[in-house]
């Protein structure tokens, strides 16, 4: 991967240059913070001439490595005012590496709102307008692009929110087939690449020359130890099986699952919605529907599924943990249908479900619809795509249907939706919540998997955790790996620094892969720092800090001077 | 003025303490800051627990030096979430300072949504419910607690838009008869308040002991030539006669005159809507319309009025430039009794005007309603009133309206609106909106009144100019004396010590007063940098930096660090 387009969606000037020695040693997330920092006004307007949209494939991109494939898309974020990368499987990040694309920049917006798409094949790289294509939702854009461009590409696009330039609005992806439709889902990159006119990014890898690395024999044997280490995890089974709903119940016992807009951490229903009863309903009712699917090509996790209505006929592919969570649950909604219907819907609009499900129950909270009315909560998220008023205050994020709706109870961190994660039970994601570049994101460091071996409502070592949890992330991200590869992180560290080895000939260790994940933590809080939104400044919602969480009656109680010493604390090298 | 009280909304513990040395020293705008930065958290929730509304007279306020009386409210914005004084005319100050009322502290906030009210008499300082004002516009809410108080009270209230914590909500004060409604506007202070469930304050100065001063004769000197130097100055029968919007016609003619969301700064109906034509409609319907009205007693300027009907019947009091400037020609309405009428509707909501007519022309711009369409406008103020969803958009101002809405210009910065001065052609308040503690403000440093000496749409000068005038205003507010009081700063600044030094017996000299200045602007950049709002981080809004403003055609060219050595910059005392 040696090229960087740039497009400039004023002018429509395209260009392609070959990266610099430095930034060859960049991918994913890493190269997202490197280019925010270098090219874009800290303090500008998310959505305005400033900001870039940055799609990069991670380093290993184009390899064979399991799960490597995840791209990040990275710009300032609408929702946050700081940094944003947020990465996704689908198989357009595959297909952008194999065409040597090391990052893809859309820069500037036009002079007028536009409707275009961008065609990029190894000899050529197009923009052309779309209008057709104007506030279409996400799976019939795929299905038009997929009629005129064939079943062989990749495709990045955004539904009606992003075009609205909702700040929730996510950035979709298609994955092999067109059965599961994968997200960039947080921070509002959906609106960014809407303020750019670009509806979708069509990527064909036809004529892609093969990829040279530098180590064949190393590069495969680090891989296939790396798939051995997952294949021999106990967890991989379970997420096979089960995919991320798999840790529902877990969650639900430990009282930190978000029920009606954060007010309890455990829900009566759990066990309808839980990773469990999904896969014996699939297994029920047929027909479309499956469990253990890879959201790209070559995945020997497999945590994927599609989940079909009472016929047979696909609902929504993938349904995974957060969505339950803060769709159902968080907004008292105990029925698994109804649940994947407002995934569907959110999938369809283009947002967020993380922030969506969040808002929709701050807007029940505030009286807007009750609790538990699934019906209701499906109109709102139409309203979302359709723009009426109470929708695009909705498809604007929590905080913003907090303050417009005079909510008391907003569950956000820097901006952004808290995920399915309550930090008063899970204390060392309150921790990742604050301090994370990202704002409240579980995937910058999930302190879930320790909730067996540190205590989650205590205060000890979560600051630790949490360090050791981002770093490990930066790195996964950076890489292009999925977080689920997580076992060869405690066992095997050294296979990361082989990968890059054998990929690249670069002569490091796993230290060395340690300051990758560093460097990138670092870059993204130099950006907040000098766009006003460092962790200084922000703090877990004052009502968890006060309010007690059912059942366990934990609040979070780190200070923020405790909080903040996490760029400080010593972390033996064992706990990376 | 030695007390200090405070009042905790959620125990309902109410608290009279001496002010210390140290705190009688501090009045007004100074006090606020003080306050702040001592006992509020500066990253806290601004309608949460831990923010504190915040009432304290000038420190001339139980004075009859002309003018006096203002006082200021403040506490940390919900719109720009950094310090906030907004400082107003009327009658409740005074009666507080004849009280000896130094601060008024509301603190914390109920458990639940209630309508109270607190009564503050010489011997009695009470809490009580009062369910029936909720809901109540400003007028009625007036006329209910006129009837159970009585003729002689001070009354300071909030709008249906402050109980819905709206961050456009201002407070409202009474004047002598109830015949204007006076606001201390700006930043979403009124939602302060109905955050703590405080409908209304009714302050009883009836039995107030007469205030001993320390130098009667000096401070009735240095009062009786502050009137003449007013007096004697040619703008101030211009403003008797006309006005605030008596400079609307030179606003025009600069062309800076904010039109149709800041796309122009020229009004072609400007002659119809100046002040000049005002006077002559007031003239010509005689009836309760009058000009040349004080806003508070003892005032020597007295440029309030009375805006009356075709029918005689008072529309609005005072209908003043700033109000025009954005409900008008900002929303290309270009008729006297239509803007009258808006500015009515926003009073009985209790809605800044400023915020709210720049948010009512970006939901113009966004195709709501047309530019021009004075009907379609007076129905989105009333929908703030009502809360309807686009109402409660557009009562959170005009950032959330311009984001909710998807709009590219939102004139706004440091979350808050831009008054009736397009910086593009009067660079000194760009500098101003820019480095001010409370954002685009045109009361913390107007270089209007430079607009005749220095080029406007020049970069000379322009922060010197902001700096000196953000000191003098900052002298002004903590002593609750007019903006207006101009003149004698230019030829008689040892005035403002003999005021000090005849009320208080304070040692001190100009020097000493300007030091004042200087406190309350760095005591809230303190609050502000503890905030993450420092000025490093906040702009003009891009499409002024690259939108030429017609006529002049005329972009804000002064670069961030330009403007950011306004703190430095080194300026000769004879510009004070």
């Amino acid at each position: 991967m040696k090229w960087i387009i740039r497009v400039n969606t004023r002018t429509g000037k395209i260009t392609k240059q070959e990266a610099s020695a430095e930034e060859r040693r960049w991918g994913g997330r890493l190269l997202v913070s490197k280019f925010l920092l270098r090219e874009v006004p800290p303090t500008c307007d998310p959505l305005g001439r400033h900001n870039k949209l940055i799609i990069a494939p991670g380093l290993l991109g184009d390899t064979l490595v399991t799960t490597a494939g995840k791209f990040s898309v990275g710009g300032k974020s609408p929702l946050t005012r700081g940094v944003k990368e947020s990465d996704v499987g689908g198989e357009a990040g595959k297909k952008m590496a194999r065409l040597g694309i090391k990052a893809l920049v859309l820069e500037d917006i036009p002079e007028r709102a536009v409707t275009k798409i961008l065609t990029i094949t190894a000899n050529q790289i197009a923009l052309s307008d779309s209008p057709e294509l104007g506030g279409k939702p996400v799976s019939e854009t795929i299905q038009l692009l997929r009629r005129r461009f064939g079943g062989q590409v990749g495709m990045i696009c955004i539904g009606p929110a992003g075009e609205m330039k909702m700040a929730s609005a996510g950035v979709a992806v298609t994955d092999v087939q067109d059965v599961q439709i994968r997200y960039a889902a947080r921070g509002g990159l959906g609106a960014v690449m809407g303020s750019k006119g670009i509806k979708a990014i069509v990527v064909d890898d036809a004529e892609a020359v093969p990829v040279q690395v530098s180590d064949e024999a190393l590069l495969r044997e680090a891989s296939k130890a790396l798939a051995q280490a997952i294949l021999a995890d106990p967890k991989t089974e379970n997420r096979h099986r089960y995919g991320t709903p798999a840790i529902l119940m877990v969650a639900n016992e430990i009282g930190l699952l978000p029920t009606r807009n954060f007010s309890a951490g455990q829900f009566e229903k759990a066990e309808e919605i839980a990773g469990e009863r999904i896969a014996e309903v699939i297994g029920a009712r047929g027909g479309e529907g499956c469990s253990g699917a890879p959201c790209l090509r070559g995945c020997v996790i497999s945590c994927s599924n599609v989940f079909p209505d009472p016929s047979g006929k696909k609902t929504v592919a993938s349904i995974q943990y957060e969505n339950i969570a803060l769709l159902g649950p968080n907004c008292g909604i105990g029925d698994l249908d109804s649940i994947a219907e407002l995934n569907r819907l959110c999938n369809e609009v283009g947002v967020d479900t993380i922030e969506t499900g969040a808002a929709i129950a701050v807007a029940m909270e505030a009286g807007v619809i009750s609790f538990g009315d699934a019906q209701g909560a499906k109109d709102l998220v139409r309203q979302i795509g359709q723009g009426t008023y109470l929708g695009r205050i909705l498809g604007n994020g929590v905080v913003i249907t907090g303050r417009v709706l005079g909510a008391r109870r907003i569950p956000a961190v820097k901006g952004q939706a808290i995920p399915g994660y309550d930090p008063r039970a899970l204390k060392g994601n309150g921790v990742t919540y604050i301090t994370s570049p990202m704002g409240a994101d579980h995937t910058a460091g999930n302190a879930f998997e320790t909730a067996q071996s540190i205590n989650p409502i205590g205060k000890e070592n979560q600051v630790e955790i949490s360090r050791r949890l981002q770093i490990r992330a930066a790195i996964l991200d950076t890489m292009g790996l999925c977080l689920f590869t997580r076992p060869p992180f405690v066992k095997r560290p050294e296979l990361f620094a082989h990968f890059l080895r054998g990929r690249y000939g670069w002569n490091v260790g796993y230290e060395d892969v340690q300051r990758i994940g560093i460097d990138a933590l670092e870059t993204e809080r130099e950006f907040n720092r000098r766009a006003g939104v460092s962790e200084e400044f922000y703090d877990i919602p004052e009502f968890m800090r006060e309010e007690p969480l059912p059942p366990r009656n934990s609040v979070f109680d780190l200070s923020l001077e405790e909080v903040q010493r996490i760029w400080e604390v010593k972390i033996p090298n064992d706990m990376f």
